[in-house]
């Protein structure tokens, strides 16, 4: 039974780990959208939401599955309880890339705003905090999972640095102001993407820990 | 056995209906503090969720309690896993009006900008869409879910006319750029708790009529 346990489980790591892949590309294809001005790829990446939106239908039922097959407990049901939430944070990372690339849609109108080169840096941030997460997820690694949110402060300063240019900009140049706040949105989702990152690494130190993590204050996670 | 399942799961609907009238106390109260520009009330709403974190681990740890005692499967399964669901997206939507009450204390600061009336009429739909989002639930009354899914559409076209006058004030008035934006954010706050409303009120049509209508087209869901 273990063993016919840990095989689904192994099957259910490699799906999830395939579609935090495919949410990586995803939030890779927004940011080169968001750049370049392209509505053709941010286009696609709204029409291959449906792609992810099915993965996660598919894990969830394989979770529900697994439950009702194995009725796990103790570690194995944490970890089952654990994929369902990993999932769902999956499935609104992509949701919140195809925010962006509807406000990448939206830029195409109007003047060109000069694009912030640290979008770029912060779109990095946030893809190797959500394949690290994943990571330690699969490893059971809390040293990564905290490697992790220690990054999101990266992130969050990067995100206040942007604005401040942004709000700069707008000033200056009233014009501005639809594309400034479409730009400001797309950088406030790309901040929500790696705050679902970070749930998902204290998700991990959790499962490995044992102890609630999520809502301490930002000095006891960093330990 | 199954008696004793469904002692322990109607607790577990009374926790989660407490958890959504702190969510909805919690709301009133940011909004409040929005409008009045009090730093007061914005900090307590700050403080307070605290509580509804623990709400959020207690109501969790119970879940994985009955999953391991009760072993339930088919539909009580699917109701467990449904509060574990709801469980997150109340949790967030406390996050969200923390994020909002932040955005009141920097909102202190600086020249006043008018608080756009339909702000007001905005988050009383959006808390209507928690109250009979988690009334579905208790009921399992598909027809009121697809009404709170349908109520969504009020929730965005507001956001719409809203962020459209903020606009027009901003290119007015460049030294309002940065409470402007304020505004703006604690908007989509607002429309994004009503999206973790929309999850659930999705959830429970899944749950009562078993297929998965999250990731159809709105035509699809609105029937």
């Amino acid at each position: 039974m273990r063993t016919h346990f840990q095989r689904d489980l192994d099957q259910m790591q490699l799906h999830i780990l395939g579609m935090a892949a495919m949410v990586e590309r995803v939030i890779d294809q927004t940011i080169r959208a968001f750049q370049t001005r392209q509505p053709g790829l941010a286009e696609e990446v709204i029409r291959g939401d449906e792609n992810i939106d099915q993965e996660e239908n598919f894990v969830e039922e394989e979770c529900l599955k697994m439950l009702a097959l194995h009725q796990p407990v103790a570690v194995d049901l944490r970890r089952i309880v654990a994929v369902l939430k990993i999932n769902g944070d999956l499935e609104r990372m992509a949701d919140l890339s195809v925010n962006i690339a509807e406000r990448v849609l939206m830029l195409g109108e109007g003047p060109t705003l000069p694009f912030p080169g640290k979008v770029q840096w912060m779109a990095e941030v946030t893809k190797q905090m959500v394949r690290q997460s994943l990571e330690a997820f699969v490893q059971m690694d809390a040293h990564l999972a905290r490697r992790v949110i220690r990054m999101d402060d990266d992130v969050d300063r990067l995100n206040k640095e942007i604005i401040d240019e942004l709000i700069v900009l707008m000033q200056s140049q009233p014009g501005c102001v639809t594309q400034g706040l479409s730009v400001f949105s797309a950088v406030r989702h790309l901040e929500r993407i790696a705050d679902h990152a970070t749930n998902i690494a204290e998700d991990v130190v959790y499962l490995v820990e044992g102890e609630i993590i999520r809502h301490r204050l930002p000095e006891a996670v960093a330990g």
